[in-house]
């Protein structure tokens, strides 16, 4: 849909509304997700939060314990042909090469200087440890910030040639927004590091730092020249918020059980899998990646086998049969996928 | 005061409120601190709060940046003669001993199994880890927050004869409430167990999981016989939330720097730094404790050596003194300390 024709759908869903008694009023919300097709997806979301939000409900939940967790990378915004961070920091150890004559003959680095793309890859997790490590780290989490917002204000995705922070999938800010207004607190639970999304998700997500959990180096305690307490990034993993990590992590940062999560890959099963065994109404959604024309598609709905990071794979998809998570089709469920469409 | 006389003021107080005019009225708030003697210590607060939540402003700060982080134990509350934590270890230790008949000869258990006080006086911080990792860990966090509210439910302190959670300081619930009536968002980042103050912290303190920082144990994700994910706390130190670790985790969970922090002893000094670094309206005060009749005294007001945990030495006091921090009396700027005094 057009945003002139979402622009006038909006416009008559809330005059409707004006007039209307309250119990279509309920339907007629659901326009706030304007971008999802009607149907089984769009109808789950839908369901949940009435049934949770409803003081009359059974299944009302306090708007204390009204807590949704969503995966980043292929669940909120595009993370193919190459995971956002991976290009920054691709990007930073060109800008930094200068300051490492020394990386021009050291792989890994020497094969990014180059621009050795079969190299790159088959680079192993030590490889990308390496990367991260030498371009992430040494500086104070402010500074590493605003290396990361200035490279978000120019890089562009490769093939839609946008802007990373355009390639948030629109549903998705439509369900993060549709579940803040029915008081829920919506957290980015991210294998990605922590600082890197923080420097951008209130911007895109409309997410404070305090709702960003991710995959976090330690930092240090020290004083810079004039005395002051200032924080060292340091090249030591302190959490792998990834697989069983997420839950983990969940726990320490917001001490309750999601729920609502949201995934789309085997590194999001154990977040979803731990908010369902909190018991009682809970949504657990899975974004299934088989729109080749308009994103991208991989996994069990092309029935090829797919290794890849971050892919769907059929052991994946079985367990949401048998759990009854809800997977969401980009083809079918989404009208819409990006804002700029 | 006495509850009666405190309701008076405050009556007084409103309806003076609803008839004078603005500028008045910002004054007459500051009867939400009620307990709070007239002083410097009262009037910094009640300063700091102005500045920074008046719009027309040069030092406002935005809502989202209204960051308080309290330290608990001799700051929010009691921690002397022993923290609470450890008087539930070891009663845990008690408890759970007929289990594990070979405690009965095996230090430190069997120094607590005994009673043996000068023994428990003299324990090592690791005969103190091997208590706390032997009685928080092997269950769920939701197991182990339910043992600490049953403790937490019968337990008195050993002075004033009433249950731990009356042993919170008036003064400083009121400053908390106070700074959340002006916007802020309160945390508490203590030295002690996250888990362990979760499980009081709302009903002591009005303030959320979510909002409580402190020292963590690993978990390990797993699945129950139903098949459901659980988390299981580990006897593996994950945060050490103390000294140096206060802005480490304070980073790590709320990406953001406090605009106002309070502690009371040398585990703080580095959490009170990293607030004032920040540059711009920061409040940094520290409870000082010189009242041996309504409460304890120990550290520079007694010109006492102390060298016990949890004490205020005097190169605090000083540092204190060249950074501008507020030193609180605890005599002498607490009209009450207690709700039941």
């Amino acid at each position: 849909m057009k945003p002139k024709f979402l622009g006038l759908a909006l416009t008559a869903a809330l005059t409707l509304a004006a007039v209307l008694p309250t119990a279509v009023r309920v339907h007629a919300r659901s326009d706030d997700l304007a971008s999802w097709a009607d149907g089984p997806a769009k109808q789950a979301i839908v369901e949940f939060v009435r049934i949770t939000t409803d003081k009359s409900s059974p299944k009302f939940v306090q708007p204390e314990d009204r807590i949704a967790t969503f995966d980043q990378d292929g669940t909120t915004w595009v993370s193919h042909p190459i995971y956002s961070q991976l290009l920054f920091a691709f990007d930073r150890v060109i800008a930094l090469a200068p300051l490492h004559p020394e990386w021009k003959s050291t792989a890994p680095f020497s094969c990014v200087l180059s621009g050795d793309k079969a190299a790159m890859a088959k680079f192993t997790v030590k490889d990308l440890e390496a990367i991260l490590m030498a371009t992430h780290t040494g500086m104070t989490p402010e500074a590493f910030q605003a290396i990361v917002r200035n490279w978000m204000a120019t890089a562009k995705h490769p093939r839609f040639n946008r802007p990373f922070t355009e390639m948030a999938y629109l549903p998705m800010l439509e369900v993060m927004r549709y579940l803040r207004d029915h008081g829920y607190k919506t957290y980015i639970v991210t294998g990605g590091g922590q600082d890197f999304v923080r420097a951008y998700a209130q911007q895109v997500y409309g997410i404070p730092p305090e709702q960003i959990i991710g995959s976090a180096l330690d930092t240090q305690y020290t004083y810079n020249k004039a005395g002051q307490g200032i924080l060292i990034k340091e090249p030591k993993i302190l959490l792998n918020n990834d697989l069983a990590g997420k839950p983990e992590d969940i726990y320490l940062f917001i001490g309750k059980r999601p729920v609502a999560a949201f995934g789309n890959s085997p590194g999001d099963r154990q977040m979803l899998e731990y908010t369902q065994a909190g018991g009682g109404p809970r949504l657990m959604m899975l974004v299934l990646h088989d729109d080749p024309v308009r994103e991208f598609a991989y996994g069990p709905a092309q029935g090829l086998p797919d290794t890849r990071i971050g892919t769907f794979p059929q052991s994946l998809y079985d367990e949401a049969k048998s759990r009854g998570w809800t997977v969401i089709s980009m083809k079918n469920d989404w009208k819409r996928i990006f804002a700029f469409q």
